[in-house]
């Protein structure tokens, strides 16, 4: 019978992949990633499948989309064993809806398996929670989207940042700049400390700034994924740890 | 030299542990865990060592908070292999930043390796996305807290809970109907989906509903650890599999 597993990869590091991830991987005939940060690391996993790359490029996202469902439902009706392999958890900002619902068009059983989503493991490496008693009880998770119109859709994305007690914005370091000035302008102190963490779990920048520092300032130009997160609760991040990254990644210097 | 290890176990499926945990546990001498909900299976990685309960009981949090960061630099000191092994993520409601501290404070070296938040193991069970293109483009993961006076911290759950495209509630059954009552009463729309997932991961009852119904019924009594998710992205969630569920668990019949 057809099947299709959709993985969570974790934010890089093959050692985050669950035990059930990685058993589940050896056992693919082939296997559909996207970018992932450590893809080699991962093929230890299942090193005689067939990797096929479907990373989007930024712009066709939704022809390719739909070009990765169909590759997905075609591998599977095959009768190969095909797995997903998704960067971080596929329910959040993953993009799996689309491929279910074409799995499910096609008769093809599908199985999810959860990953460490990069907020989870920036938070490790910080050394930080993203909740804190008497400080944060709800975190949130976001892409922002900053339009030159002002729509009331582009607004839905400030009003949780400046809901939630902690704030991790996805996607968002292209934006840095304004999403900052927005979350000054909407209440947020200028003084939240900022925490802007680049490829989470693996080596990257790691900068802290305030909130303040985020809006008046470029960010340096960061290859790699992108988390920008900010709230109380990372008055207390790991400023050792920050610092030995900053040094390590000789940015901000 | 002394040494802490903070893992999240994820869920409870020990299959949901990542790969680097299960090794980090394997090396431990002394695991320090919460209440989990399949811990012998977790022990399977470390069966020599010492497993220490030190799940804490409703109503003595801080005081017992204080005793578990006691014990962990007590072992520690011991030169022994320290393995603190906490439910889900430790970064979201799992109180890491007490026992850092704690450890900090006695020149004790810390780890952290992350784990799955069980929001995104019962996304993953449920074939639902947190976040939905089109629908959903946050979610919160909240604590709330109802107390009979509204004082101001009193409503900050709600804020968030009505800004978030995608809201998950932890800890939070006991009051289900309360909050369910505000939500409406702050805007959010009665013909929200809502899914009441327990003991993401493993078999627990699985039900779905509008807010309206959350608000209007005592859910049925679950023994398990309970997440309120809402938001339009559980529209889509994936029926067939919450009805076998509902009977497996006989819970809504």
């Amino acid at each position: 019978m057809s099947r299709v597993t959709l993985i969570g990869a974790g934010p890089g590091d093959p050692d985050l992949l669950t035990r059930k991830a990685w058993r589940l991987l050896s056992l693919a005939d082939v296997v559909l990633h996207d970018a992932l940060l450590d893809v080699e690391g991962m093929k230890e996993a299942a090193p005689h499948a067939q990797w096929v790359y479907v990373g989007k490029r930024l712009g066709r996202l939704s022809v390719e989309q739909e070009f990765i469902c169909r590759l997905i439902v075609s591998y599977a009706k095959q009768g190969l064993n095909v797995v997903r392999l998704k960067g971080g958890d596929p329910s959040i900002f993953g993009r799996m809806a689309e491929e279910i619902a074409a799995c499910q068009a096609a008769q093809i059983t599908v199985e999810v398996v959860p990953g460490i989503t990069s907020a989870c493991a920036a938070a490790a490496q910080l050394q930080t929670s993203l909740t804190l008693r008497g400080v944060s009880r709800s975190v949130a998770f976001v892409t922002p989207r900053v339009g030159k119109r002002l729509t009331d859709t582009d607004t839905e994305w400030l009003a949780v940042s400046l809901a939630a007690n902690t704030v991790v914005l996805y996607m968002a370091s292209a934006q840095s700049q304004t999403l900052g000035q927005q979350l000054i302008a909407g209440g947020k102190s200028s003084e939240t400390p900022v925490c802007v963490v680049e490829n989470a779990s693996l080596e990257g920048a790691c900068l802290h700034m305030t909130l303040r520092e985020l809006a008046d300032n470029a960010l340096p130009d960061l290859p790699g994924p992108v988390l920008l997160m900010l709230g109380e609760a990372f008055s207390s991040a790991n400023q050792t740890h920050l610092e030995e990254r900053a040094q390590l990644c000789a940015i901000g210097s």
